[in-house]
């Protein structure tokens, strides 16, 4: 394991930042020694907290800025004030070298425009993707794209299964992740035209990825492939679904256990499996959302997350620092240049 | 409330065939003594169950058949003997006038271009669509396209709107259900170009429908809206990808009552509250797609569903039957090509 990441952190970004972005911090510093933090951000509200942790601050080194972007700006206005904020340090912090990922809280398409401004697209990628992990009944997946597209053409879903896999690899610690391309149906002859091509490609064995061929919806949540791939729109209609599905179930459940004395006491003697359930489909598991496709690591932490979610952003940012995450992205894509050119 | 409507059934379509048919019979019949069933298949079959059901067997004509549709079968290999199967005429009955609804468990891609072929596509429908029932916190909503379609341009889905509408009044019993468009934001910005134009098109008062703008993923289960709006690419991920859902939180919720003496003695105590639960969320509640945009009505059960499934999907089809959907839904469709001439 290499020693000394830096992760470059928007200190500022996140609905109740910078107290979260501080707890979150502390929590995942106890878990992990070989990680030090770069916090960006108005100095005055960030020293006192970590002043009160002082283990913590030992390893923290404090970049002040004023500037900060808010969470209800379009991502053109908040370019146009980039240079000089919380974000936008945090972000130019990894592309000088300084640390190895970025992680923000902060309003998603400012984040997205600035580290396309600041880092640049890979070669051989057109437009970056972003993933979310889905926990699921045999560990968890990553479904990518979820939102920073609308739309996908072959080649791009192919470049989404290729980052994807590597950050599967980076973070599950997987050698060879399975990969599915989501579809309404497993025969080859389903499906829009873009989709049947990328498993085309997928399928052709020189771009050595465990492809497992189309996965449908209710395939996910089974955990049926370690990499799920889809074009932005499809994906964040799908996570949101789910998220949906969820509630509700604990709606009704909660429902059932309050419906009367008996009901209440089950729920009582039940508690601890109840919280082994909880724990399982507790969201903060899954906070953490990478954009691929940049030179440098960008990770976006859900704006309302609490300490432990915002610990589990931290820990993805870290795996993939530590991971041969961009390199073995890079040697793939040029595989597939080469396919092309001959 | 209309008598003597006759739903024409495909005995031979689903996979228990033709017993979960007879079954499913036998248990809606007894719900609703205002309809006459004609069973389209296997008399030497048909006979000896409907001798085991004769209060069932009263409302039961049996029009014989040798041929019936195979399940894995090509709807393109399907439609070559098409003419004389069970699936075949109990759609022709609907066409004939025989009957006000067509019901098969069969083979889905079959039924979609049988039906096209047999009734014809309403004037101003350029594709059918396909609904799903979909159970909510506060009820039960209505989500089409789930499949029919890959993709939908903004007249089709404007198209979908006032048939999901129609359809909503019809079997929820709604005056004005209220409509919205499944997106992955709720700003006007969002979404595709198809989406923006139609959601312009549906917000115009002409159409005279209760249209809440877009919703997303997670709006779905909430029930914010009775009938939400999509192509049926992303109709269909969004669907299965709920019920994978839902299927991963009961496998945890059975671990979690599973764990241990206390929890198992918990979960008999919570029982009734459970049920509640399970009955909420029974799928059988949600069978009966129906194909909307056809001159005739066309409904789908799921081909394994058990007999509760298909007495809902019977109720689906008897409830469309006794309403105007198909008056409506032409009203409707004409102001739609006037306001485009004009």
């Amino acid at each position: 394991m290499a020693l000394g990441n830096t992760l470059s952190i928007d200190a500022m970004g996140g609905d109740d930042a910078p107290r979260v972005v501080i707890d979150g911090l502390a929590a995942f510093s106890e878990q992990r020694a070989d990680v030090l933090f770069q916090l960006h951000g108005d100095e005055a509200r960030l020293k006192p907290m970590l002043d009160d942790a002082p283990s913590l601050a030992k390893r923290c080194e404090i970049v002040h800025t004023d500037i900060s972007v808010d969470m209800a700006e379009k991502p053109s206005q908040a370019l146009k004030k980039a240079r000089g904020s919380s974000m936008w340090n945090a972000i130019e912090s990894v592309r000088a070298g300084d640390a190895q990922s970025a992680i923000s809280a902060g309003n998603t398409g400012a984040l997205m425009a600035m580290s396309m401004l600041a880092l640049r697209k890979m070669k051989g990628v057109h437009r970056p993707g972003m993933t979310a992990l889905w926990p699921t009944i045999t560990g968890t997946s990553v479904i990518l794209d979820v939102g920073a597209n609308l739309e996908a053409d072959a080649s791009q879903l192919v470049t989404f299964a290729i980052m994807g896999e590597a950050y599967a690899r980076a973070i599950f610690g997987v050698e060879r992740p399975t990969v599915g391309l989501l579809n309404i149906g497993s025969e080859e002859m389903k499906g829009h035209e873009e989709i049947r091509a990328a498993a085309a490609i997928l399928a052709d064995n020189s771009l050595d990825l465990n492809y497992q061929g189309f996965v449908e919806g209710d395939d996910i949540s089974k955990g049926v492939v370690d990499v799920v791939v889809t074009d932005g729109f499809t994906g964040n209609v799908a996570i949101k679904t789910a998220e949906g599905t969820a509630r509700m179930f604990a709606h009704f459940m909660k429902a059932a256990f309050g419906s009367g004395p008996a009901a209440m006491t089950g729920a009582l003697l039940a508690r601890p499996g109840l919280k082994t359930l909880r724990t399982k489909l507790n969201p903060a598991r899954a906070n953490g959302a990478v954009l691929l496709g940049l030179n440098g690591l960008v990770v976006k932490s859900h704006g309302g997350t609490d300490a432990e979610g915002y610990a589990n952003a931290l820990r993805v940012a870290a795996d993939l620092a530590n991971s041969h995450y961009v390199e073995e992205v890079a040697a793939s894509l040029s595989k597939i240049g080469s396919a092309r050119a001959a």
